[in-house]
């Protein structure tokens, strides 16, 4: 089991992955609006979400749960527990499982088991979580908004924010039964709360980010009370304004926080590739052709980034078909500049190189070609039979070639692309090496064996190879 | 008069800005599509745009001139010159100034004269410059794809590329024409051409910025022809093959090429904040309180980014208005992702702090108010007859205030300013000295003049000052 | 009491923060050489470290405890515990404090109680913290390389990495006795460890970064055995090999590591300013003026980052001097680069803006001065009795100057600051405003009352205000 | 030819580059002290810098000449012109070659001829520009501080700012003769001056980058003159004050201005990385394993930066020898902070990625091996009769392995090397394909032809081939 807190410091909340390394799975727990920030974490670490859920609805920033879910195709789990007043309007839509009290579910090896603890808000659960490979009892609970460290969750908000009248009170109640049925559980769980100190969600949280059940029960406040009245009169008491944002929070999250506005370019993920391939995308490889040849997603077109850039997307790239790019995010505005000076706007996203880790680690191939020098070439290209396109200008051409060389432009490839033997491995070059990685990329990419020669005619020349005009 | 190149180097394109110090105004010359550098530099040299032009139709690159003019309501100058077929059809919609040969108009002092010289395309034309204030004879010409350095534009590109048939010779002949015309200027003007090496808009073009007319006479091959037939022959022979978006180019740039798709946030002109404040948008100033005080935009709120931005945008900014800040634009990603994660989504642009300057020098004036230390402000206060503002919490002030102070929360500041004393100065604290900015920028916003006390209460108390409960 | 815990991804290394908020002190716990990250993160949270501490002897990377000691100025506390041969040798050098078993000492409210846990290496320690404010009993214990989440510290590494033949079954035997003595302490206790998954100091750590002794008494396998052969034999089969470069990192952690060395610009310390300002430093602050008037340290000069910083650092700053700057990191390099130019190379340190806030949290004022528009000065001017200063050229002042204004070019101010008078305020002004902010700042810093004109003598004629020959 | 300006902003100064294509050599004119520009400049063209001069020796900044020659290897050029004392002291020492007055030297095919120009200084040459491949007539004129666009160089800085007395006038009588022998120069002739606006060296200068040398004629003042004396009473008359730093310019310049002091980590150069190969050095490129095994110097050593370059910098560096990276210059501060962490502090420089194409292009070999997927290399290894290497550790390899290899782990391959067969090609592989692309880095650099296999012994087994235990 793998364990990553999240922490939004204006906002003093945290969020958590839990992650089985065994299966690959992951479950974000409570994530905000930056739903990147989990995507990136997962990925990092090898995983996958597969499962997204919150401990209640925040008051006091728009959840992340909903679109993370969408974004990553993973299952979405809310709260089902308390007055149906409170149950999330939006959960049918976005297809999501509900949990009442003791329900539960896998992430790989890891067991969440729902514990229902209104208080704070009627539906709050709190999550026991158990890792099943290594133990037979829980390891901590997830507590969101109910137990803080050294604090509780106020159950004034939905009166004081939110303008439910008549609510606060019988929250006060419910946390104090919620509390009593905590001391029940082992001194030595874990405690993970949604909050840290500076959160108006409590009134006194503790800056030690978590804490253990049993330490709570000797020094949390409100683990002190045996009388339930005295209790609620305490933890009603002195708690400051609510910020007027939070009745805005209440009703979002409950009806469903829409997707944060996107960039115009957005960080592609897995799937999209997966689907991408499949359809309208054109997938531009920006990477430099020696790491290209080495490995890539086939199918793609390899232009590298650097000088010569927007004069082949000039030449090879159409007006009327998405495109997107691999490419480092540092590079990305560079290369949409570029495009967009020739009114290529239509790129609509991208990946950074890492994605190939990924592909491949789903079990996808790479496609790959040879990069050779001159001289490699000359004495393997007779040995192995290879037929050798010349995808220079027919002028560059005429004015000298490799013998027996047939010729296509690059430019004319995609549409001449018949005229080249299929049975024979194929030797392509251009003038410098600038054009024949991507004749390579378009080859490969349709089922050619490639030996692309690396410095191109003018290092078979100084090389002092045979040439015929 | 200033000069300045503007050089993109994958399209071996050269743009211009001139420049009238005297006056503040300046012309751009063959913009491309990525207009924010010619506006910034401008700002940065004072000017204001007030004139943009082209030398023709571009077959290489997406013409930024129709959106800069459109973005900086500076009036855009375009030829009129050459058979009805290559007229520009965006003309008129546009509301541009057409013109012809001999046709000349002013940018401040200096002197902008059109020249027809047709050859490269039908409707070229070059620009003479003069600088009046200092010179009455020209100092150089903009000679678009007409001359480069040691070259001229080919004239085959409208047949070769558009696939305008029969084009090709009579421009050949035109080019010939133009070249005979301007061996008549005189040899020490100063040639600022259209492209640089590598352009795929001439055949040989030389690796130095510009040129001369009298150098270019002595060794430009194309001025070295006296017979019309042999030029032809020699400019239509050898030229490469052009690329295929050229075609498209063309059009793009005849029609009217649409405006880049936009940033989701992007930087705001000095004419946007002219409207914005006149309207819907609300004005937030992120720079630090003090920078603030010192002087600021009538009308803004004063939210300083850093660790307690979150919590009082989340007081006092509304859901319905959209947002517009004052940032630096490092710290912009930042800003707008802490107002994303409670909901603010409505952040439509913003400003560098330089914008203060540009406001300034249109003759705007800043709004200000002093900060004050709890020690100099008791004696002021007596001595100047001071009306003073609590703007903390009921709880915090009944826990100890400045004698005589009036309490309203921040929160509460705009729908009960009218509680507030117009006839005396002002002084504003809070606790710390977080909250008394925010306040002091909404009242002197609204014609107080505010003295604001820098370190709150608790300097107050420190400082061992008579406090009332 | 705060805690927080600094990650090390690469050596999976993990150090921690323990603040106490009453009295703004912190613990640092088993630093690595990286220290700026500590320094920055007490800074951040208002706490000043005042003790360094490490649980043992590193293995695997070098140590920063005796380098954030001596930066800081904080107490260091060392194991004085397990026999001689490992002690440290520069304990008595760097004024170490030494720790027994049982020993304590306190960082403000926090009680910290070292415990002597030898076998990852003979003198190895654990802290037991106990936050007094809030609780009479520990919350938790630093346990270094003893305990991990699921695993215990190797205790074969001083033989197998630095070849002390013969400690490797010594240090099991211990391993077992610390491991009955954890026995006794309660199930709820945080266990904070110095590793997480993928350490080489242990076999098979978890992925979640801390646990609680409850919890690993049942599911840590060393606290499986109840027979001590059995765990030695368990614990010293399968290690695998450790890096060679271990065997270094014992002998220079326990020999005393050497500081990291400098960039050639560091970041300085409050110490340092306070050091500096009564030496040899120039201190230069290079905020903007208006940020400057409104708060600074006293004696430095302002020369605001900008189009002229170049110039007034050539008319101003001595080539005998050593230099430090006050400016955002960011704009570092650009001013170095600047002074570089005119051979100004003896900048030795800079502080970020917010050394201001520390400055003033340790009691320290800052200096300021007004900045008024012409026309409120012309007022003021009057009913206050200022005298009034010019700062231009002789030139300048000759073209035209305020009435009455006495003229010392700002070049000359430091030698001419006797003709001043010093009874009266003093109102500077220049020509556009980019002088009188220099000259206010070396006037303010020298005890007059100074009122600095914004828009300078240009500001003063646009406004209509009278002049003199 | 190539010409490029280099415009320093604040100083309002200018250099130059001119290039030679057919050749690859470069002249740097008037360099400041900011060298990386220079060098950066002429890379990205391709182009090596062989010389370096200047007009003059300067006042208003540190020249960047004598360390630029040094740091190039290139020739250094310096006046030998005008009065003794005006001579360069430290020519001598730094191999300069001396130009009067008619003196041309070649770079590639342009001739740069000096011409003596006092009035400014005593010593001051212009260099006049031809480019002999296509022209026999000049180009134009470097001017330096003697013709600025529409003004000249003060010619009483030596008097008024160095304390020479009595240079101010001789030095305006020079000027008017430098300026009338410049009325025989042809009127197309470019003017590319040292300066530009807001310069100190002059008094008017025009904010138009360069002239045309008919068009000073016209309109420069200084050319209206044709009474000297008048001349002389105009040229001197209402100069302002200048900077009092300049004295210490001219001083430092005269005697040999001192490199300026370097950053801790300093971007080498090729000669550097020539002679490193040689020496002491080691080289450790931390590329990707594709894109190094794809071609790389020969002797480097490959830790790809990521997640295990701290883990093998452990286990193969030493620490008694200095290191050098192949890195982007975006990551080295990441990589120099991991290295410190375990003391491995003797990092002394780095290059960019693009050495590699440098070293190429100067006629160098890279070297290179194959990545190969494990299906690919059963075949191949059977076929082509491979020798096997297991790089793993003896544990790895006894749990399982390609039948018949041998076994070497990593961090003994250095000392264990002549246990590997030479005359057979050698198929290398690792568990996963972290460990395996550095044993072939090390073993393609001492003259073995590696195939590496790309997913490990990993990959092997999930390809259902024969393992052996």
């Amino acid at each position: 089991m793998l364990l990553r807190r999240f922490y939004q410091e204006e906002l003093a909340q945290a969020g958590y992955l839990v992650g089985c390394q065994a299966t690959g799975e992951a479950l974000i727990v409570d994530p905000n609006r930056d739903i990147d920030q989990y995507i990136q974490a997962a990925q990092k670490e090898g995983l996958r979400i597969t499962a997204v859920t919150e401990t209640h609805i925040h008051a006091d920033f728009v959840s992340g749960a909903r679109e993370l879910a969408a974004r990553t195709a993973a299952k979405l789990y809310l709260s089902d527990a308390g007055p149906a007043e409170w149950k999330y309007s939006y959960a049918a839509e976005a297809g999501a499982i509900l949990l009442r009290d003791g329900d539960h579910f896998m992430v790989g090896n890891v067991r969440i088991e729902a514990i229902h603890t209104p208080g704070h808000t009627p539906e709050h659960l709190s999550f026991l979580v158990t890792d099943t490979a290594g133990a037979d009892r829980p390891m901590g609970v997830f507590t969101g908004d109910f137990i803080f460290v050294g604090d509780v969750g106020r159950p004034d908000l939905l009166e004081r924010a939110a303008g439910v009248a008549g609510t606060m009170e019988p929250g006060a109640h419910d946390l104090y039964r919620s509390l009593q049925r905590f001391k029940e559980l082992p001194d030595y769980l874990q405690i993970w709360p949604g909050h840290g100190a500076g959160s108006a969600c409590g009134r006194a949280l503790g800056a030690v980010p978590q804490s253990t059940l049993g330490y709570e029960k000797l020094f949390n406040w409100a683990f002190g009370y045996t009388d339930e009245q005295a209790f609620v009169h305490a933890v009603l008491e002195g708690q400051p304004e609510p910020p007027p944002y939070f009745a805005q929070m209440k009703r979002i999250n409950k009806h469903g926080p829409a997707p944060r506005p996107q960039e115009l370019l957005r960080q592609l993920s897995l799937q999209d590739l997966e689907h991408g391939r499949a359809g309208e995308l054109l997938l531009i490889d920006a990477r430099s052709a020696d790491g290209y040849a080495a490995g890539h997603i086939p199918g793609t077109l390899n232009l590298p980034a650097g000088s010569t850039f927007l004069t082949w997307a000039g030449w090879l790239l159409p007006y009327d078909r998405p495109l997107t790019l691999i490419v480092e995010q540092s590079r990305l505005p560079e290369l949409r500049d570029l495009l967009a000076l020739i009114g290529l706007d239509q790129v609509v996203g991208y990946w950074e190189p890492a994605i190939l880790e990924a592909w491949q680690s789903q079990g996808h191939k790479l496609a790959r070609f040879d990069r050779r020098s001159a001289r490699d070439l000359q004495t393997q290209a007779a040995e192995r039979g290879m037929a050798i396109l010349d995808v220079r200008t027919p002028a560059e051409y005429a004015a000298g070639h490799i013998p027996g060389a047939l010729n296509i432009p690059l430019n004319q490839l995609q549409s001449r692309v018949r005229e080249i033997p299929r049975d024979q491995p194929l030797l392509v070059y251009c003038q410098s090496g600038a054009r024949s990685p991507i004749a390579a990329s378009l080859l490969t990419g349709q089922g050619w064996e490639v030996v692309e020669m690396r410095a191109g005619f003018a290092g078979w020349q100084s090389a002092g190879l045979p040439c015929e005009r």
